[in-house]
């Protein structure tokens, strides 16, 4: 492969991103596809012979582009809204470019201590203390699975060596948090054999906070029957609400009964840049392993989730192996020792391309524009009498629900109405919950993209759709 | 950002790969960098103001470059060497680009049904018969595990809810494999909470080959003490000498005692695309899962590991979770359900450019020209009296080691020693393994830009360090 065929083929598929980016506030957000559709136009077999870089491209706009839903549109605020910025998307090139897989360091000692340092950044960033290390994982599901792992061989040593079946049913493990925490907490349970029975979601409150008193009571009744709480979950911006956990008073209950404590906040992390927002992570210092997804709400291509602890030993305690075929002379750490994957990508690379595009402070601005965005809308909500709000929107996502009008149903059935008219329409992509028991909209913030105008755009989308349901009836929309 | 910044700053960047590209043959390709250098030149926290994307690019070339052992280098042999031809890196680059996170259907249905169609093609390219269902994980680690969960589930049902502890000690769970089996197997019972006790190193014949009778007393007695026989894993290709197991009559056992049979295939796997290679893979098409990873020998970026099944209720019935805020109005299978992960990149979009680009003649005759290669340097060893095979060579990988002279010392202290000599001179890297007690020097060809006269040099610097040792002694060097 010559220089110049490579430099004509990057700028072909720069010049394809740059179309697709230009076009990309006039598509539907929400992909207009049915199941199927997308298979339907691909063949069953690879082509044979080779094809050319255009027809790749041409099929990308013929094929691909068509059946996606657009996480860069500026109009996607449906689940946590992410996006990936250029310093991302240049990172994600070089890595891919270089392929450097950093199993051990000597694999990879620059990407190895690279990513070493922009965990030391990400603890400055957000403003933890001194004494926190880091590793990336994929996602926020591996990072929690992996905080599991070392909690419950602490809580049970040898289990890494006999297993949790030699542990008895009676002093089985069990794991803690509130009802409102997020699926990838169960899932986890499920992957490390504890089990969905023995994850206690321990009741919420009023505004979906982890009451502290029902988890010190879950604790006591498990702890009389013998069983090994092995680690509670507190979240800070819960999935569903963006709700926050009381940190401090669930770190008192840990250490009171020696539980590992980790901290969700794979949305709402990057957040605690924000001195004014810091008093929503009162107490996250305390815990024992935190996770913070920069590919959510801090603009870096997925995948790249920030897991930050305090004890690397427990850790690699827990399931660090090194066969024959990858011992190395150096005593050095290696990334693969934390975690499940042995492979492991350059991801440290956006981090750093991130920080430096942007600055520390460029990124609190723009942080602190979503929150300032969401809080206007939040406003809007309030002061609109279609509408009220179903949640405190303490960061950047504003759960809210439409109150039908006199004679339109139920009320669940028109918000699912709504959203369903809503996503149909194409200019916005908004997501739901359920909270209390009712069905309840989600705007969520959080993109590089976003503008002022799609926020209203949401807004007026909103409101057209209510009014066409009142006028016509909301079977007819 | 403007369309024009964007594809300057796109032209910087893939003129900045270019040069990398062009200088990497003289580049060494083991990092000469101790333990603590990169990190060094790293400032200790982010900085608070912008930085041009030349700083970037100019701090890649001081910082990181030194300090990276290169994968993409023509001379890495040690491992498995693997690479990123073009199709991968343009694919990732649009990957990043359009930020697609297929968690559901929903959120990404071209790159969910593009995955399925990959995992279509890749079935075909490997001539396995129809009924095998796939999805993309990140490494074969995170794919061995998965299938594991779902062995565990099968044999064990109800886990998932209560839990392995439920299960009794006298009940325990037990998986096997060969005493060659990739240490991620391990890895993965430790995870899963099955633990290392209760993993049976099967022993391998002369040829590190599985012995299924062996595997048979193992289960029997098992059996016999009432314990739970959940995984048989048999290997193609492993990773220490290559060997292939009997897959054939170890399915004959599985099936004997209906336990889940999981080929890792990891490095081997594409090999199966050659009908003259094809025989080696016999019987894997009996088994429950399968891994392989095209960002081993299928020149495609870190991360893409094929995870291939052909029940993917026994998956869903073991890991999958759906809370409320995911729940969508369609009826389509989501990707997320597979593996522990939610988040998902666009990986599908690198096998589909992959695919096309070189066609699946054109990878073929690629695979074929990396295995003659391995045969030339393996014809070499066996003639060349200084040195000799290890173990045979089936694929791309030889195993051998030198026979030192008279008066040489110890044969362990001698190849340590010229391996590490070897490697300290940057122009190829070996890496080594243990076979039979003895240390071993593996030379795995499987890169995109491998050529000829690398295979040479690699022979060229064994014999001159060779030589050298001779001469000035095996401390000298």
């Amino acid at each position: 492969m010559s220089r110049d065929r490579f430099l004509s083929d990057a700028a072909r598929v720069a010049g394809w991103i740059a179309d697709y980016r230009e076009r990309l506030p006039d598509l539907p957000v929400l992909a207009r596809t049915e199941p199927g559709a997308t298979a339907a136009r691909l063949p069953a077999a690879p082509p044979e012979g080779p094809q050319p870089l255009e027809a790749i491209l041409a099929d990308l706009d013929a094929v691909i582009v068509p059946g996606l839903t657009h996480w860069n549109h500026p109009g996607f605020f449906a689940y946590f809204s992410s996006s990936s910025a250029d310093p991302g998307v240049f990172a994600e090139f070089v890595a891919a470019a270089l392929n450097v897989n950093a199993i051990l360091w000597r694999t990879g000692p620059a990407a190895t201590e690279l990513e070493g340092r922009m965990m030391e950044w990400m603890r400055r960033f957000v403003g933890l203390p001194e004494g926190f290390h880091g590793v990336i994982q994929d996602t926020a599901s591996s990072a929690s699975f992996t905080a599991l792992v070392a909690a419950r061989e602490r809580a049970l040593p040898g289990t890494r060596d006999e297993g949790l079946a030699a542990t008895g049913a009676s002093a089985r493990p069990v794991v803690y948090q509130s009802d409102q925490a997020h699926s990838s907490i169960d899932k986890a349970a499920v992957a490390g054999g504890i089990g969905l029975a023995n994850v206690r979601h321990v009741p919420s409150d009023g505004r979906f906070r982890m009451r502290p008193e029902a988890l010190e009571e879950a604790i006591r009744i498990d702890r009389e029957g013998g069983r090994t709480p092995v680690m509670v979950t507190a979240t800070i911006g819960t999935t569903s609400s963006t709700s926050v956990d009381p940190v401090e008073a669930i770190a008192d209950v840990c250490a009171a009964h020696g539980i590992w404590l980790h901290v969700d906040a794979a949305y709402a992390g990057p957040a605690a840049s924000l001195p004014e927002l810091r008093p929503l992570f009162r107490g996250w210092e305390r815990a024992d392993s935190i996770v913070l997804n920069p590919h959510k709400w801090m603009m870096t291509p997925v995948d790249c989730s920030v897991l930050l602890f305090r004890d690397p030993e427990a850790f690699r305690a827990s399931l660090a192996l090194t066969p024959e075929y990858l011992r190395a002379e150096e005593a050095a750490s290696n990334l693969s020792d934390i975690g499940l994957p042995l492979g492991r990508r350059f991801r440290a690379l956006k981090l750093w391309f991130l920080f430096r595009w942007y600055g520390a402070d460029g990124l609190r601005s723009i942080l602190r524009r979503h929150v300032e965005m969401a809080r206007a809308f939040r406003d809007w909500v309030e002061r609109d009498p279609r509408f009220e709000t179903a949640a405190p929107a303490p960061f950047s996502t504003v759960c809210f629900r439409a109150v039908p009008p006199e004679g339109g149903g139920p009320e669940d059935a028109w918000n699912r109405r709504l959203l369903a008219a809503v996503n149909a329409r194409g200019r916005v992509f908004l997501s739901h919950t359920v909270l209390d028991g009712r069905f309840t909209l989600r705007l969520a913030i959080g993109s590089a993209w976003v503008r002022e105008e799609d926020v209203t755009a949401a807004r007026s989308e909103l409101e057209t759709v209510f009014e066409d349901m009142t006028t016509k009836g909301a079977d007819a929309c």
